[in-house]
């Protein structure tokens, strides 16, 4: 069998379980997009592409986004850094409900276009596949216009897009003092979706929805056949890790206040835990995630932006790894599986993409670094060579 | 007078003196390199550039950077990570003199052709002028490489580049035991130097040189008739900052350990404060430069990217007013001065650059963005539609 295309001279970091984390020289092939061989030998292809010694690895997935919004809270940022209180940025306009307003009032085509410019930054560094959440619409046909501009983005780039529906953010104002009738809502518009949603998230946190609600949320997720994550333990303990572990979720995310019962639980369940540097670092937050409690019980650990407007406005998934070396004391292998195999498994996509090996898509990141530690230890510097997407390279952004 | 080049509807960040940093429409016109018109109105001009309503800045200065090296220390970060010690590190050649190693065995176009890649990363994101220190090769033959290296870059891409002679940044294996033997032959390369070094700073900190020592390097910089400044209280206060007032220093930086006295030393004579956010978090620092103190006594502060491979491995000026807000509460306004006007004054520069005024050269940086405050808000993602070096524009680097 001929391959369409042949990658030589390349340093492969496959990622793969049961290699190292060492790049050694090696060639890959790919067919009508997926991966036909990995080795240290060549095969025949139509066309051959040199890497001269170049690191490969996978594509790299940023698996928690909230990518598609409308406007920005730059102008909140500036009155915080003047000493702002809550209170007085709540009457000029800001918090989330701002996203809200803004992201309900634009039209889908504007969603798409301002969420571009944030995507093509990703993408920049390498990122072939993202998971985009809703959750700033907040009511059944602004989160479906949301969704539709995520998949929008799938096709106006070469990327995929995994969506999760997140009507469970935040309570919209008409919804006020009536938190169980919005939770009905959510759990309505679920089945109303249809196809638009791969998976559905919430927000467990005594500033969003208890975790009784959530379950709620999470049972209409499994009538209709969708699997949950959840946004657990970032700002305090309501269980939500256990939770989410007991019905199977694929990630439970943030958990900076996550407990031993909440490891142990997300360890049987194989879900994974979602780490967020940059929301801990734009926040402020000192209380760290357990990662060694993580660590001991197997628990994969995956990395991501968190990409909002709110708490995160990062677009860098270089910058993540380097600050959940900093913050988090993880290892260069550790960041390097975070946005790789441990991210790929955080959206059930663990079949598809996440490592080099044959079978999967041919999404490759070639970066013009010897090691992959440089991967992790620059700060704001982007390597990038060249971005392949389903066996097709694609010119790197400018 | 006809102008060259005459910019139009640009929303005006000029971080002029006096001037409320607010964005209001107006032209800029350029001649033969220089700014002869800041206005509401239009002037005449060869040609005319529409910004459509972006936002123009000065183009962004980074006074302090170790840009100009061989190698890099991604394998001592990773076995960092793996809780390595300090002596483990240094026996697998890591540290400082692992750089100094890498720096006097390559050749000049070598350092020239590594530290390209660093320097346009910068340029990327709207950097016009960049200070570049030497201090890896602690030989006169080896500092003078680095500091020819750092000219050349700047004839090799349109930046301007300040150079700094950095002789007494660590002692050299071949000096051990014999500090003082070392600041002599420092002070003998000052006089050796000629033309390569526009500034002498040194490294005062109980691993670097005593303050006594510092202030012989300081002597032989004035008999040169060289501007001096100091890397001083980053661990430890050995009132470094006040001897370098005393001397009438550019800039004292670091600072995390400046007391009162230092302060005042500082604003009585006018020294500038370069604070280094990318070096705090690199290095897990806790300690705080004192900002309140700093602006109750009227400091200018500065703030830059510190780019080295072993405490600030970083390329982004953007990053750095991110962190600058997010770790040190510096406030949009001064972030943006730390990286124009300040940055300016922290070279003896105040009269060619740092502002947009009438007389001073046409450096600018174009964004693609509306509100001062977008430029520091965002983490990792770079909204520079053009640069401008000396009235021309130069595409943005891939
Ligand atoms: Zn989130
Ligand atoms: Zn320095």
């Amino acid at each position: 069998m001929r391959a369409d295309t042949l990658w030589t001279n390349a340093r492969l970091l496959t990622m793969a379980p049961g290699r190292p984390v060492s790049a050694e020289l090696g060639t890959i092939a790919a067919r009508q997009g997926r991966i036909v061989h990995v080795g240290p030998q060549a095969v025949e292809a139509e066309r051959t592409i040199d890497c001269v010694g170049r690191l490969v690895t996978p594509g790299l997935i940023d698996c928690h986004t909230h990518l598609v919004y409308a406007g920005n809270r730059a102008a909140e940022f500036e009155l915080r850094l003047k000493g702002a209180s809550y209170e007085e940025i709540a009457r000029a306009g800001g918090g989330i409900v701002s996203t809200m307003r803004h992201t309900r009032e634009a039209s889908e085509a504007e969603l798409v276009e301002q969420s571009l410019t944030r995507l093509d930054a990703l993408l920049a560094e390498g990122v072939t596949t993202i998971e985009i959440k809703s959750g700033y619409g907040l009511d059944v046909e602004s989160e479906r216009k949301m969704l539709s501009a995520a998949r929008s983005l799938g096709e106006r780039r070469p990327v995929r897009v995994a969506t999760t529906f997140l009507g469970a953010h935040a309570l919209p104002p008409e919804f006020a003092g009536r938190a169980d009738d919005y939770v009905d809502a959510v759990a309505e518009m679920i089945s109303a979706l249809g196809g638009l949603a791969d998976a559905v998230d919430a927000f467990c946190e005594g500033i969003g929805f208890s975790s009784a609600q959530v379950e709620r949320v999470f049972a209409a997720a499994r009538e209709a056949g969708l699997p949950v994550k959840l946004h657990a333990e970032q700002l305090s303990n309501l269980h939500g890790a256990a939770l989410a572990a007991s019905y199977g979720a694929l990630s439970a995310d943030h958990l900076e206040h996550l407990d031993e019962a909440g490891v142990a639980a997300m360890a049987r369940a194989g879900t994974v835990a979602t780490l967020l540097p940059g929301a801990y670092y734009f926040t402020r937050e000192t209380k760290l995630p357990p990662i060694d409690g993580l660590r001991a019980a197997g628990v994969p650990v995956a990395l991501a932006t968190d990409s909002n407007p709110g708490t995160s406005p990062m677009t860098s998934l270089l910058l993540v790894m380097n600050m959940a070396a900093t913050f988090f004391r993880m290892t260069v292998e550790e960041c390097l599986l975070g946005v790789t195999r441990n991210a790929a498994a955080a959206l059930g996509l663990s079949d598809e993409i996440g490592t080099i090996e044959i079978g999967k898509a041919c999404d490759l990141a070639i970066w013009d670094v010897r090691e992959p530690a440089e991967l992790v230890y620059r700060i704001g510097f982007n390597p990038l060579h060249a971005r392949v997407f389903g066996g097709e390279t694609s010119a790197r952004p400018a």
